[in-house]
């Protein structure tokens, strides 16, 4: 990259000293030199676009009013509708937010932490993929301030905001039992990330409670690399054989989406063949011929909450805040009662 | 932020220099130096979680293999989808990616362009709001490598990938033309984007050179800041009164979505009562009871492309390269020949 105007450049412009252009733009007091030649400096400073070396600043005060969001795929809507949330609240308190995204890779998201913290970021919020209790422990003893945001792990003593996935998930079934369904499907993704663990403990907790029935074959974990097809083949899978669900519950937006495209191929019609709860708020929703009811997140105030955590620990990283939100059942016509569609 | 671990921690904790410490960890040739207490400096570092300052080596080698990407909004999944796909080619070439949202706002797209420079990033991808011209230019007077991404300014020689829209649109016109449809309306945003008004003299050019009928009431520009409601205002009025057309095509991935949703809300029949033409791909529209057609951008070669030409930018900041793209027309079930929906 080519030289960037300095202080020098500005100072041999007007033939004064580097050591006034440089008082004049760090805006220090300026009774002690001339009010014409300080608006000088700032005239030619703009006419060169003089940018400060906030690094070599950073150096000096430590607090840059940046933040670092590592989301787990920007491609997807709840992450990119995080990353928005968390900028309009950084914005608000004077915060810039610069991001990357892991792809649920947890070399990927360690080597951005690393970029992140070596560009001065005066803090971190991060949604982690599944592996990364190493990474964040050592961050912890070097007394870095970071908040876990969607996700967290029960096994660190960690700063998180995340929903509380066992309810959600309990609420949901409650809801369907409630509408009269009794043979509940659930799909969600093979994985060790505890948030997800929490889903389906909250559907088989809740089954259990109500003394409905469970059956091994009603849970279908699908690979989350090969989502779009596994789930294809669970809802197929869920639909005919001996013993079909009357509904499905759905553990994320991906798997919502891949499931509704799926009953539309088989024909397969909602509610009357099948109760549907989603999980997450998509745009795509609104295009189904049957509005499904879905477990909304309440991505605004985990976004704000987060953000308000971590700028608390920028002056006292040891604070430990965990905070755990409810959701919301946004209640369509994708789950309407038994007695509703059957007569 | 509490203190991270140091070269003189480390050279404490060993009683050696911090000079020896530095001289180890920049892997200098160690065969001036004991290999034993080489191999404990890198252990001793490894332990205590030791960071080299990468700000102050930027300060140095003025090279960070870092880029920063401004999107124009990262809830639009247009953009989210951008951001991915150059994440995912600059990985490859061994580049991190940090980015930021200007939710379509010139004053916050320059000031995380100074956040991110300011944080050393080797060079910039943007997709630039309205009125960014003078600090491009400013950019560019300073020789920092830069690459407009899916928008550019006519008026300024800078190097940028986009689709060619003018094209794009054109193509889709004639695609409706060649089914059967004569009275096309469009609808897009009232904007000075430039990318915008191409897409716009596309859809005119092509009625005039086919003889269609224009109707200043077909062209429906709506405000990008009530999309949704004026989306649903332009669709009825497109659809009912004294000259109805019998085609839509939509200029955004957003303004497709809400008038679909429009057109479900108002018992339009897609395509037996009006063929559409969207914007874009999104995971909604095969939620559609008709699948839509519609202009698909070659996202990751836009992606690739630009983040090549940035990185050949940063050798020779001067060299401008500009790259117009063709859109591919996606053909499905909303735009199929009349003769086939009518019998």
């Amino acid at each position: 990259m080519s030289k960037k105007p300095s202080l020098k450049d500005i100072a041999q412009r007007l033939g004064v000293s580097t050591a006034l252009v440089s008082y004049v733009l760090n805006n220090k007091k300026e009774n002690r030199i001339g009010k014409e030649i300080a608006t000088r400096i700032r005239q030619v400073a703009s006419e060169l676009n003089y940018q400060p070396n906030r690094m070599a600043q950073g150096l000096k005060t430590n607090r840059t009013r940046t933040l670092g969001l590592i989301v787990a795929d920007i491609a997807n809507p709840f992450s990119a509708a995080l990353a928005r949330a968390v900028e309009d609240e950084a914005e608000q308190q004077g915060y810039t937010v610069i991001f990357g995204s892991s792809d649920e890779n947890p070399a990927k998201c360690s080597q951005l932490i690393d970029t992140l913290l070596n560009r001065q970021v005066d803090g971190l919020l991060i949604a982690p993929p599944a592996g990364m209790e190493a990474k964040l422990t050592a961050l912890q003893q070097q007394r870095t301030p970071f908040v876990l945001l969607d996700r967290y792990y029960p096994s660190l003593h960690t700063s998180y905001v995340a929903l509380n996935n066992y309810q959600a998930m309990y609420h949901a079934v409650e809801h369907l039992l409630s509408s009269g369904y009794h043979r509940i499907g659930l799909v969600t993704f093979d994985t060790t990330l505890f948030h997800m663990a929490e889903r389906g403990r909250g559907y088989l907790t809740a089954l259990r409670d109500h003394e409905l029935p469970t059956r091994k074959s009603w849970l279908k974990a699908v690979d989350p690399c090969n989502a779009a097809i596994e789930t294809a083949k669970a809802i197929r899978e869920l639909t005919t054989g001996a013993h079909p669900v009357d509904a499905v519950v759905f553990a994320s937006n991906m798997l919502t989406l891949a499931g509704l495209q799926q009953l539309i191929r088989l024909h397969v019609r909602v509610p009357d063949e099948l109760a549907v709860v989603g999980f997450d708020e998509t745009d795509a929703y609104g295009l189904f011929y049957a509005p499904p009811t879905y477990i909304q997140q309440p991505v605004s105030e985990m976004s704000q909450q987060a953000t308000r955590i971590l700028l608390d620990m920028l002056d006292a990283p040891d604070r430990i805040m965990q905070v755990n939100l409810p959701a919301n059942l946004i209640v369509q016509v994708s789950s309407l009662p038994q007695s509703a569609v059957h007569g």
